[in-house]
């Protein structure tokens, strides 16, 4: 069988990159994109099997771009529905220069400036505190483009903060593994397939090629809805959502978005828990009756690991 | 009675400062900040009489930064709360020095490039494609940076696409007004104030300068609540939601933030309707029955327009 094509969004070495190796394996052929969009609509074109986008991060929220395409207000991509989940642990490194620095007695003092991305700063602070007071920081837009960077600037003694990922694929010393002031920083990718493909199936957990590497998981299922919710109504929200709990089934994220339809009109994206496929069709007719333009995005086997 | 001074995110001519000015007029003082926090420190230190920040676009959805300060995980802001709204319509104009392009005929033709922020290209393409195709596009951090760009570039042709206000701010010429694609693009205003000001009330719409040009408005109010949903229940959302339906109150908008207490573990701000005050101990009351960390950040007259 030939290698899966999986779409993500790039630059290479990036977290969505890395989520897409540890899902689909190195013998994929994995596809970089220039946004979201690109790497959906691919999927929605066939000249891709899958695409894997963040959906959402522990500490900053949503993805907004993704639940806009999810959303897909312009019907762009009707056969493209949720097939699975990864949730991606971000780590971050001290990174240089191969041979530049001794990793080994934390001499850090030539080191005169340090490059990643600006949120990357906020969260390495003790670190930093540590090893760095008053070193020049440098913004730049990835934390793989980080990396890159010194690779590429030999001009100076410098450092990059990104992921082991990038530094292993740029060929970088990793000086320090895991600087990070909290862990549990934790991005979820979901996995996208079109549903009339042939040669794609419904995700399946022993497709990833860390799965010996990962705890058990628990045996049940997301599913992901989206409708909106007629305005000369009351209280349609809270019947849309008893559904779900008149079937014993527990939210695990709610998502607001304009629908771009009339201003302060929203369309809701509803993920539950489910047991089995067949609820869907029965949670399906019953969201029909009080909301609108409902749709089921997907049902996927829930990843997440009991804490 | 001394003027209020009010806080709004910078920079001057932004619409952020416009929506002050339509509010609290230019006899206040409209103090420009470098983020929305400062905006919002400055109430609750009590150097600020008012605050006004952005809380949702209807294109774009909720303002992420607005959402975190209201969830105000660490106490930072006890004393802030919402007392008031205000609807912005955002119109796009062109832009040029005084004098220098003759608006008259539309003759465009000796300008050779255009200055905007990123998202007020395809807001007004329409316009765009019949008078600028192939015209140089720069790219800059906001529209009133635009406008400053312009006023200030005097070594080639340009114009900018921002706000009538930046405009008149910057003393350029306005050559087109409306060139958006979609009317209707309108950002919702929150104006806060600290419950222990004793210089300020309860936000009135009688304070806004503009109120003798705003049609009719509701005669309800709305009040914003946040909590958290307890995991170790099933349907406690619905539940929650459960509360206004029964009192006969429309949701206006839901969102949802990571707690930063534990992941996957979100808190809830439900905006709904309302008629009395006295309604909010009540809704108060039964919220801590079934969610946790429950708050009431403000009630304020509805300034939305029935359409």
């Amino acid at each position: 069988m030939a290698p899966f094509k999986v779409t993500f969004l790039g630059p290479a070495a990036s977290f969505s990159h890395q989520a897409a190796v540890e899902t689909f394996g190195r013998s994929s052929e994995l596809i970089p994109c220039l946004s979201f969009a690109d790497a959906i609509a691919a999927v929605q074109r066939r000249d891709a099997d899958y695409a894997i986008v963040p959906f959402e991060n522990s500490t900053n929220g949503s993805v907004v771009q993704t639940l806009d395409l999810l959303v897909d207000r312009n019907g762009s991509y009707n056969d493209v529905k949720v097939c699975g989940e990864y949730y991606l642990t971000v780590h971050h490194c001290l990174l240089a220069r191969k041979g530049f620095i001794s990793a080994a007695r934390r001499n850090y003092s030539s080191i005169t400036k340090i490059y990643t991305h600006p949120q990357a700063w906020g969260q390495c602070e003790i670190f930093l505190a540590k090893y760095f007071k008053g070193v020049e920081r440098q913004d730049v837009s990835s934390t793989s483009k980080a990396s890159e960077t010194v690779l590429k600037t030999t001009s100076e003694v410098n450092a990059a903060i990104a992921s082991r990922f990038a530094g292993e694929y740029y060929g970088l010393d990793i000086l320090e593994e895991n600087i990070e002031d909290t862990a549990n920083n934790t991005t979820r990718f979901l996995v996208l397939r079109n549903v009339y493909s042939t040669t794609t199936i419904q995700f399946q957990p022993e497709l990833a090629r860390e799965l010996s590497k990962s705890p058990a998981v628990l045996e049940t299922k997301k599913a992901l809805f989206s409708f909106m919710v007629r305005q000369d109504t009351l209280g349609t929200l809270a019947d849309a959502l008893l559904i779900f709990k008149d079937r014993g089934l527990n939210l695990t994220s709610i998502n607001t978005r304009p629908s771009h339809i009339q201003a302060w009109k929203y369309v809701f994206l509803v993920e539950s828990e489910t047991d089995q496929n067949q609820e869907v069709p029965d949670i399906m007719d019953s969201l029909r009756k009080v909301t609108e333009n409902c749709k089921h995005l997907g049902t996927w086997a829930n990843k997440l690991v009991s804490t």
